[in-house]
């Protein structure tokens, strides 16, 4: 029994489909959310600063005493998990490894797609990661439209449509069985990549591995909270405004009033 | 008679767009191009942030002894440049003033339409500047899905079409005689844009204005340099890669091996 609080962080806003995922499954655990929208996005931006960035975003989770972390970025995860578990004594979850074990339980012929920003699909994590646990055959490709796509609320135009068309063409007539959804926005375009791939293709939304993984870890590891209801605080680093205006539609709830703003200078590089 | 050469920044790739309309007028300028690629998109950001990168940015180009420095991008002109004008002593142009000028010098009927990114348009600094010079109408719309599609080289595609169509609604059927193409990288769309508003509507690409404003300061503060040819310096805080490769597209010449990474930490606030 544990009371201390997880910690989330995302480099936006798209990290709140893993804290939603997480609150459903374990209503009575704290969550801290850092969104660190004053850096957004990470996915054009190379491993070494992605990865000081990661380092930066858990101090300061550290700073608000977790007891776990969760990578909830996908670009993040590929470039700075190990990073993480070297540099910090608390269990640390990535949205890559969950999206890939579940991927992997429920294909049938092991031939697997993954869809992401052009820093993930480049990382080649999702690859090996999947290659090394057996995949039979792996496609990936980068979607670079989706993330302004889903945070201009166009997700079931005939925009969204014709860009899912160009960029799925690599995923159709049975190439892959399963496809993993590898950027946390890409569940808000879950409607119109299942229309464009067909109900031949099951579609994975690696929020949901994540919050399972998480929860066995803090069994087994005898550091759940069952005493809730467990609290949340918003951390954005910048532009409250919009973060509460967006992250309210991802999170289906009003976030308003409940984000707070954090200068995360204190916690950069070459600093206590 | 100023052999020192020009600064120019942006928040990313965009402003090579500035950077070659410079070249092409004053061609034995110096020129230094700052891309701010670690921190790209100024966009989203709250211009409290954006004036902060702006003056990190600018002390960076001061370092290189710049006699001028274009603000190239239009999120940080329509944030910082009084800030910028009060902590420097060089000249300080924006491409927002450039575009208010020249889209009035060319409109009949000042009836002006602006398009830009939501921090540009929400910012209300083209509007009221061209309201304060005497435009009868002015109608702007922010499009936050032309950056991407730039970057994608999706120029000239359906999808391309389908985007200006929905964006440019409010600017049809007369509503405006000029569009400014308030943001660095629409220029690469003007096809689609000025196939979609028609021949009826004149279209702004401010990179040209400002290169003129330009030559037209250096001539009166008796500060240019005539004896040429400029070399030109590129720096970027982030991903080389990544800016070489859309850099070449943008500036129509190979970049790969010119460019170089700059780290902006000891320029930043309440450093020296």
């Amino acid at each position: 029994m544990d009371r201390r609080p997880i910690g989330i962080f995302d480099s936006g806003i798209g990290g709140l489909t893993v804290l939603h995922e997480v609150g459903q499954l374990l209503p009575n655990e704290r969550l801290v959310y850092l969104g660190d929208t004053a850096r957004v996005p990470y996915g054009t931006k190379s491993p070494e600063t992605v990865t000081r960035y990661s380092i930066e975003n858990t101090r300061f989770l550290m700073s608000k005493d977790v007891k776990a972390v969760v990578v909830a970025c996908n670009t993040a995860s590929a470039a700075s998990v190990d990073a993480l578990r070297a540099e910090f004594d608390v269990p640390v979850l990535g949205v890559i490894e969950a999206g890939v074990e579940e991927a992997l339980s429920r294909s049938v012929e092991w031939r697997i797609g993954v869809i992401g920003t052009q820093a993930t699909v480049l990382s080649g994590k999702y690859e090996s990661l999947l290659r090394a646990k057996g995949a039979a055959e792996v496609v990936s490709a980068a979607c670079p439209l989706f993330v302004p796509l889903a945070e201009e609320g166009w997700t079931d135009n005939k925009v969204a449509e014709e860009v899912a068309r160009i960029y799925l063409q690599p995923f159709l007539g049975g190439a892959v069985d399963t496809l993993i959804l590898g950027c946390t926005h890409y569940p808000l375009l879950q409607g119109v990549i299942g229309k464009v791939c067909g109900p031949e293709v099951r579609l994975v939304n690696s929020a949901h591995a994540i919050a399972v993984k998480l929860r066995d870890q803090l069994q087994s590891g005898r550091i759940e909270n069952n005493t809730g209801p467990g609290d949340r605080e918003y951390f954005f680093t910048d532009s409250a405004e919009r973060a509460g205006a967006v992250g309210s539609r991802f999170l289906g709830e009003n976030l308003d009033n409940r984000i707070q703003l954090v200068d995360l200078t204190p916690f950069e590089s070459g600093k206590p």
